[in-house]
């Protein structure tokens, strides 16, 4: 079979599967042009009342219902079978659909609960999505290749065991971006993924584009997705939704697939994502209390999940970053990180303008890592199917295998890198300790469509392996965000596209997200979602009156 | 200056450093040729009975002695001198040496105890050796060899800060292979140092050889040695003495030096070498429990140290494993692991014997990484000052750059054993998860001089990042320990050499050491210890009565 077969079959497959959920052409197709259609579900009659209410239900509120048989298992999955299928009719994000596998998981623990009078565990009933490169057995690991999308894995990922033990319904996977080599989700197979705030202007993020949409229209309690150099917390931020990027050794990775398996220079790590900061603790917790060390994977390490509460009356110590040293922030985001400043200002948080320290030494030192191999993997994975090369791709064509020993210097520079933020971190600004460092995520209110820019923001906590979460903050509002008049003076080439392209675009931009992260040391993802609830909650104070 | 007036004169200043605490030769010659001086030391008077005294305390009875000021830690680390560099003469185990500025920091601590009535830190007086590649302020890290015995350091590595703020006093620094290239302990600058029980036929071990000789003579309190394939359990091994290889990131390991720095395939550790296991114990304790994440390398993890009991009435599972894949263990080594066999069985423990686990993929896997930059860094070190090439090291002239495709594949099958052997770990074979295995450090009960053979039973727990202590057993007995007639059934070309070697020259063997390592998953630091410690008291429970 020629890769058109392969891939309109695979296509007609998934529209197979479904079939039984998704809502007509017609009335799809009034809202075709509709560029944000980020609140569109829960404001429109494409799902019952029922449903919507069911799928705005936050995971320990689901379990209350299990808890009382208010809810069965099987009503809620079959609200989110409809509800992401809409999603997906909407932005395209999903990839692999197991929809009846997951009925009849739901059946079973209704089962359960009528039998024994209790949850299976402590993810009883809730309803995940996986990125595409967390293998499940019966499913395809295509991450966007049509080569790959006919195999389906015996095994489970680690991750996918996991979830089920702990009692958690697997219903599909998520688009992604091929290989997971680009901050754009689109690819030859499943094509491209929309940003449901602005689907025709501003890209979703990526690689974990279908995770960061599917949260956003609420499509799943919440999802895994994959971080390397901001995969998690890209598609995350630009889709107003919540990503955790954990250091590594803390969630299970095994059994994952990757175009750059073996790559070790920096460790990709699996986060949560979903649109509720306290889903996102309670899966964290909930799955490092599993002890996935102890059978699942052999990367993780036995550190308990330890309580961390924000105290009421402490000062933190909080830096704030407002470039990575090869982009400055546009005014929105700029906008974006004073909200976040004056709130912490006003609660009287020491806060410090954040230097650059080392930015272009460490990105000049771990980018060559993501292709040291001259991208040997993923020309394989191109080859297999003959598939047209994405022109996304096409800087892998100038891939070079890099000698052992240049990739040994690179670590010892990364390594006293390492040691010199750790000493940053400890006070050589004229601070205490950092409790946590806040910074953009993209330098812009989303990206425009093919219009991707290094990101050293998020790869520099990748490389570091410390711990980071984003936080949605406001949106872009063109009246209030006028582009910064830079003088021609720019600290990068890749600084004066961004700021030329935000002056003469701005409109694009207009409701476009500005999304933070938090930043905290390595390992300290307690401590990291600890201070990110307290942001947030200082951020929407005002929603609750 | 030539390497040979480097060398002259970096001898020479050793030696003037040596020279008020050293025994006169005539005292010395009559030992010259005397091959086991394990005992003499306490048995001789070249130093005076309270020197004895003082040097056969443990740790703990040191600081008892502190704290009710029945000794000086001046008095304390003047013995130390002494008796170190009395080992020094019988064995040449030290490389750098800073007896004054240590007795400096004696007074101080003496002063500070005057003045405030309590110790400085849980190491207070206690006194350090460090292995060479371990730097210190002040001293230069050779690692054995001439072009870098000249530039002193200026800044101490974490490891010896960590000692230092703890109190501890660090006396000298030991010898290794040159760039811990090797399992045996010579080298072109410092020469060769021997092994107390058998100094003119056994090898010390390597490449932390002077560490585990210097434990053998009592010249320090405990030791700090490195680990990447087994060198620190191959020298605590064939010295009789205890060596703990943790897992990576519990002890700090920045700011030390290495032939092949860069290399993070298999990750290099540091670890606690000492005479008395409860040194180890409490050494490990207290310095996992000063933190040294938080300030001190940023490849240390916050896992605190947690208390580990063996439960008198648990039955604990136990892999008891003769052979690695690559050779079979002698009869010395067998009836080692025999005594340790009988004495847990006769607790009612669960023994499992040991079956090959994929033994030759993971040392075919790992061994291309320790040379897989071609020997760049060592052939650096090597040409730096134009010494000649250690015969020991004529293999670096064959290295081969690899390329980093060919290294991911490598990575990715270790990865996936690792799983295999967790899944093996985790009651695969007949029995619940495992608590450990025990199986023997080298095939021979200890190794002839310049007769290294490879040593895959130690670099297996490396490369799967296990924790694993040695622990003593026995001395070989030729009367008891006659050759296996092997039938000419070799299971590899080493073993043959093994088994041949020991059947010609089994005569040399005689008292020579078997020790066995206890090894637990990973980071099971605490459980490797106290099983250690369980079995230890087993094996000394009839020295008792």
């Amino acid at each position: 079979m020629n890769w058109k077969d392969i891939k309109n079959r695979k296509l007609a497959e998934q529209r197979s599967l479904l079939e039984p959920y998704l809502v007509s052409e017609d009335k799809i197709s009034p809202i075709a042009d509709q560029n944000d259609i980020g609140d569109l579900i829960d404001k429109s009659s494409f799902i019952t009342p029922n449903q919507k209410k069911i799928t705005n239900l936050e995971i320990t509120e689901l379990l209350s219902h299990y808890q009382n048989a208010t809810l069965s298992v099987k009503e809620v999955v079959t609200a989110f079978c409809f509800r992401a299928t809409l999603a997906h009719q909407l932005v395209n994000c999903l990839t692999e659909v197991r929809f009846s596998e997951a009925l009849q998981e739901a059946e079973q623990l209704d089962e359960y609960f009528r039998t024994n009078g209790k949850l299976r565990g402590p993810l009883h009933g809730i309803v995940v999505s996986l990125k595409d490169n967390i293998n499940v057995a019966g499913l395809a690991s295509s991450m966007g290749f049509i080569g790959t999308s006919i195999e389906k894995k015996n095994e489970d990922a680690a991750m996918a065991t996991a979830i089920k033990r702990l009692g958690g319904i697997i219903i599909a996977k998520t688009n992604t971006s091929p290989g997971m080599m680009y901050s754009e989700t689109t690819n030859m197979l499943w094509g491209r993924t929309l940003n449901p705030w602005s689907r025709k202007l501003l890209n979703v993020g990526g690689s974990s584009g279908g995770e960061g949409a599917i949260a956003a229209l609420k499509g799943s309690n919440f999802g895994i997705g994959s971080d390397i150099g901001g995969s998690v917390r890209h598609p995350a931020g630009l889709n107003l939704v919540y990503g955790l990027k954990p250091s590594s050794g803390r969630f299970p990775k095994h059994g994952t697939v990757s175009g750059q398996a073996g790559q070790e220079s920096i460790v990709s790590v699996y986060g949560v994502i979903s649109n509720s900061l306290a889903n996102v603790e309670y899966v964290t917790k909930t799955i490092i209390g599993s002890s996935p060390y102890y059978d699942l994977d052999p990367s993780c390490i036995p550190l308990e999940y330890r309580k961390f509460e924000v105290d009421q009356n402490a000062k933190l110590n909080i830096g704030i970053l407002t470039s990575d040293g090869t982009t400055t922030s546009t005014s929105p985001v700029i906008r974006g990180l004073g909200i976040v400043k004056h709130k912490l200002l006003e609660k009287g948080h020491n806060i410090i303008d954040w230097k650059d320290t080392y930015f272009t030494e460490i990105k000049d030192t771990i980018y060559p890592f993501y292709g040291a191999n001259g991208y040997a993997g993923i020309k394989k994975l191109i080859e297999q199917s003959g598939e047209p090369l994405d022109p996304h791709l096409k800087y892998v064509e100038d891939g070079k295998d890099m000698a052992v020993s240049e990739l040994w210097e690179l670590h010892k520079k990364r390594t006293e890198l390492a040691k010199k933020y750790l000493d940053f971190w400890n006070g050589k600004e004229d601070c205490e300790r950092l409790d946590a460092i806040i910074s953009s995520v993209t330098p812009f209110p989303g990206c425009l469509i093919d219009k991707i820019v290094p990101q050293p923001v998020n790869a520099i906590w990748n490389a570091l392996d410390y711990s980071s979460i984003t936080v949605p903050v406001t949106r872009c509002d063109v009246s209030k965000d006028k582009p910064i008049d830079k003088k021609n003076y720019y600290i990068s080439e890749v600084d004066k596209f961004v700021h030329e392209t935000y002056a003469r675009e701005t409109e694009k931009f207009h409701g476009g997200p500005v999304s933070v992260q938090v930043i905290c040391n390595k390992l300290e993802e307690e401590k990291c979602l600890a201070i990110a609830r307290y942001l947030n909650d200082l951020l929407h104070e005002n929603d609750q009156k």
